[in-house]
């Protein structure tokens, strides 16, 4: 019991936004080929009785995550500031709660284009693969649309 | 494909706070005993593909969650406003953003302590067992703590 109270302190008090006690904050991804910028994470909730995590990313202004896909999903609920997503390809404007589902192989991105930090809630499941990167020729595809190739210059227009 | 689209719309805009497009506020419970007080359910992601489902409740000032446990964990981030839990025979002053762990088999209440309705997203596995209620020996003992007895009396005083 002390052990496992140890492991899952019961409450974790949040310090500032977006950031908790106990809870240390991470590279996003361990990856020097400039895939990403200005991205931290940090795992909130991981335990071998949940079959899902919750993990937080926090994307720092015209920061952005990685270009991906994957066969997991992703649930995702914005814990604070506005940006944009893409969502295969849809372009979607984002505020604080807005609710986000990326559904399997599709591929997603979500950018800090406010003035404030974006601060997202990720659920995955605990067990998933590996995310895959776009080749030349789907990134070619994919900046074939107007929209999504004005999304990844960092130009986001909604539709 | 379609279909898949039309269940999971990838942007569930925010209204409000604690109101998302597209999603139904429910009871918490079909139970008249009046084991809870001025609670509201929303489901936020469930999905086939996922082996988590997150779940959003709204506990109105004044309000509380019922008294229960179960085999299955919460894994719990308060979104908006402050209250006090029950976790075991700990209790907690609550603020926004903070987290709660809700171990297996672990009695806990949620209650909406302040002026602003407690809102709290959980995190639960899409499988798992039913909630069990405390029998009159089990409560007996719970209130046996002055710390359990004050909270579960509304007046939580925290140690």
């Amino acid at each position: 019991m002390d052990d496992s109270t140890r492991k899952k302190p019961l409450h974790r008090p949040a310090h500032g936004e977006g950031r908790w006690t106990g809870i240390e904050v991470l590279p996003y991804k361990e990856d020097d080929r400039a895939l990403f910028k200005s991205v931290t994470r940090q795992v909130l909730f991981s335990d071998p009785e949940l079959h899902g995590e919750m993990r937080y990313f926090e994307v720092a202004p015209g920061g952005f995550s990685t270009l991906e896909r994957h066969e997991h999903m992703h649930a995702v609920l914005i814990l604070r500031g506005s940006g944009h997503c893409l969502v295969g390809r849809e372009v979607r404007q984002l505020n604080t709660n807005d609710l986000v589902t990326v559904p399997a192989l599709t591929w997603h991105q979500f950018r800090a284009t406010g003035r404030e930090p974006l601060g997202f809630l990720c659920m995955v499941n605990a067990t998933r693969d590996k995310p895959q990167l776009p080749s030349a020729e789907e990134l070619a595809s994919l900046k074939s649309d107007p929209a999504v190739a004005a999304f990844l210059r960092g130009e986001p227009k909604v539709s």
